[in-house]
């Protein structure tokens, strides 16, 4: 384990970090806020300590799988604990559990909020809450990778792999670098397409902006209390349109960029996703229809509910845990789905489950044919057995930690419902569940214990599990520790392997 | 195809059945109840078109998996109809719908009951209800394979397969025909057991024989509406054992009979079978003591509960569902977690989920150091890796079938947890769910289309999804048909592929 590379990465992601907080610090001055100071203290305090730890550059900045799964990690724990401490030193968030929880929420884009009154915090505070919804959308490690050459040989892929959602990611340039910066410049130009159609649609420039930041990240922290369910119908719809948007793999967008019109509609993961969000708003249009009023107002909330829940965004235009049981029944498991590999959106990502089912029917043919060679197919090409092998055990271990996080939660949650969404909620990246947690309700009630345990989810959500799992794992530290270290785990290991 | 092999056998499992339905006949004249004529009417019609279809034996009786799988979905289909018209006869249950559920959850020991009143069942009924479970336990057609050579070529070892449960079904004798005896034999003596030790505790012979019948196969139907709860504390501790012991492989207990006990301690399977139940017992314990009374009844009904959920029995001794959210979570879990493989027990079996945490553990190895070799261990044998796909796709399968139920109930029910429960109490054949379908509740208020869904998870929980997901693929047809509907079906193929 290249302990000292990592470090090194480490510093600068705490700079970068710096750098962002001085963001809410211009806005407390435009607005004329004294809460902005928290953030120019912190971010000193950032850039200070990522200062002296990246002043010498280690000579071996090799990087493997694991130093990609590490950094990864480490890195979305600390941006969270130090992203937290401006809200403790305001008062905007004075309990430092919900105030990590606040941006954990943040940069994993879940948008959970522990806050039961949203518009009583300062403006800065929560122009810096959304603002991590946008980084944390496409990833630091990708944004640090877009603006600086970070490795030395093996590959900085690795660091983009481990931060980038979806079973296989792929360089849409040849340099790693390229790729990162292709992708913000995407994810930038498209923010600011739906910044202008809101703006157009005479929506406040603060309310606009981070509606921004929240649709692109597919985040899902609004500034009001009642989230969409006060702006106007147009701007509903343009929020929708654009969480749909901002759900699809990057690479189509990089497609239609290089004008392979016929590569893009051919796209099969998103083939599937559009298809998915046209039968989920049908169904549910027509389950809701007799509890709403007009045909428009049914198909806005719909379609806008599907939107926001399939990609993980979570806003919302009407309290959703009011629809009858199909409709909530349809939502909970489109939470699962999640957006395509390649979005900013979290969930289990529909080329997995697309993948999942062709998997189920290979098995099928096998049993009625054994001996018969059967090959997956995805995107028109061959997908290999490492890929559907680590795919199924990708979803095995997603149930596991569900259905262990929802244990653990129910010793101090007396509402199934409640405790089950709240879990699906994090641990996709969703935000809003049901019952206690929907729409109309918040975080807040949980105990720090259970916090944590949503906290860990949410990383693990939006990190794709392995990086959140190894830093469990005891054979991954072996390899790092000094020598008297090393003896003592390989005598606990004898202990265990005798017992 | 061999389709005339397959009437051949279903033609024997229908006279099988006719001779089981003498035994409630007899049941009614030892009370003087007429409505056992229904049963004397309907296996003399079993006895007659199964006997005509068995005049004339098929030369060619070679036997593949695809016939296993074939054979073992419509015998049980069979089955149930059959067995669900003395009912509709007799009037114990007069809406067919209703009686269909009803066997249905008798012969794949689920235990799930439309009745709201059990104890005004006649006697007969009560008894053919009972014995279903003992019957479903083992297999039917393990049963007719005991007692008759059926294929000639090929191998019976695809019939046994096919209605066995667990990841690999191994014979325990190198005849299928002889492992088929052994296992009835086991059986019968340990069902023998139960009955000597129930009436050892004064219960009467009728409630001990059914209790028997319903703890053997794992099944759970009771005769009384209170289910075991007005039990003595002995006959109470007696059930919940022996509940444990139907859970456990089969092939332990052949093990302990060829005095193999080293082998027999080693059984990977069964000591995590015996932890998570003492595990869960424990957890239980604790969180359920503060509402009761003493040690002693806290520790019985946490043990039986738990018992009667991971064997997917489903008696009860206490309304479960009124437990805190922690014991109730755990109860769901074990539920899916179900007993061991080659056990009369639901669930996904205990092996299956062992190797499911074994692979994950090895995906994370992967992940770690990409190109290190990393084999899984089961039984101390090596799990190759068509059996670990084969076992990861299985889970993704159960999940996806589970889900696809959950939505289809929600448009008709409006609680979650009733629904959410009630598929998870059928698919893993365990009988009362939580809400309105825990152990105070039944499943009578469902609609028909609802308890069709529900009769078709419980099928395909009993006999591990294949063969009901089968009988609705197209390709499985294909070699059946005759030229016409092979060119059209061909042309269906063609269009498909087109479009």
């Amino acid at each position: 384990m290249n302990v000292r590379a990592i470090i090194y990465i480490l510093g600068w992601i705490l700079n970068m970090e710096g750098a962002f907080m001085l963001l809410p610090f211009i806005v407390s001055l435009l607005y004329g806020e004294q809460e902005g100071i928290a953030f120019l203290l912190v971010a000193v305090l950032c850039i200070l300590i990522g200062t002296l730890t990246v002043l010498k550059k280690p000579r071996n900045m090799v990087f493997f799988e694991k130093e990609g799964f590490v950094t990864v990690a480490f890195s979305w724990i600390m941006l969270s604990i130090f992203g937290a401490l401006p809200f403790c030193i305001n008062g905007d968030i004075p309990n430092f559990t919900d105030a990590l929880f606040e941006t954990v929420s943040g940069f994993t884009t879940t948008g959970a909020s522990i806050l039961t009154n949203i518009e009583a915090m300062s403006r800065c505070g929560l122009f810096w809450r959304s603002f991590t919804n946008w980084v944390g959308g496409m990833g630091v490690l990708v944004f640090l990778l877009a603006i600086m050459p970070l490795t030395k040989g093996g590959s900085p892929i690795h660091l983009l792999r481990a931060e980038s959602p979806g079973p296989s990611v792929e360089r849409l340039l040849p340099k790693v670098q390229n790729t990162a910066l292709i992708l913000y410049v995407m994810y930038f130009v498209l923010s600011l397409a739906e910044f202008i159609l809101l703006i157009l649609g005479k929506m406040p420039a603060f309310d606009a902006i981070t509606a921004v930041f929240g649709t692109a990240g597919t985040g899902g922290f609004a500034v009001r209390n009642a989230s969409f369910a006060d702006y106007s119908p147009y701007i509903q719809w343009v929020v929708a349109v654009f969480m749909m948007l901002f759900g699809v793999n990057f690479g189509m967008y990089f497609l239609l960029y290089l004008k392979k019109w016929g590569k893009a509609v051919r796209f099969e993961e998103a083939r599937y996703y559009f298809l998915i969000i046209i039968a989920a708003t049908v169904i549910i249009f027509f389950n809701i229809y007799p509890v709403e009023n007009s045909i428009e107002s049914t198909l806005r909330h719909a379609f806008f509910q599907v939107s926001s829940i399939i990609t993980t965004t979570g806003f919302a235009t009407i309290n959703f845990d009011l629809w009858p049981a199909a409709s909530k029944a349809i939502l909970v498991t489109l939470m699962f789905v999640g957006a395509c590999a390649g979005s900013t959106g979290g969930g289990m990502k529909v080329s997995r489950i697309m993948i999942l089912f062709k998997t189920v029917k290979k098995e099928l043919m096998i049993q009625i044919h054994p001996g018969s060679v059967k090959k997956i197919k995805a995107e028109g090409k061959m997908v290999n057995h490492e890929v559907q092998r680590s795919i199924n055990v990708f979803f095995v271990a997603y149930i596991l930690i569900f259905i262990a996080s929802v244990l653990l939660l129910s010793f101090e949650n007396q509402d199934l419902v409640t405790t089950f969404t709240a879990v699906a909620a994090t641990l996709n990246d969703v935000g809003p569940g049901m019952a206690a947690v929907g729409p109309s309700g918040n975080f807040s009630f949980f105990s720090p214990f259970s916090k944590y345990v949503l906290m860990f989810d949410m990383l693990a959500g939006r990190l794709e599990l392995y990086p959140m799992l190894m830093i469990f794992h005891l054979g991954m530290w072996r390899f790092s520790l000094g020598p008297a270290m090393k003896r003592r785990v390989t005598r606990i290991k004898n202990i265990n392997s005798r017992g």
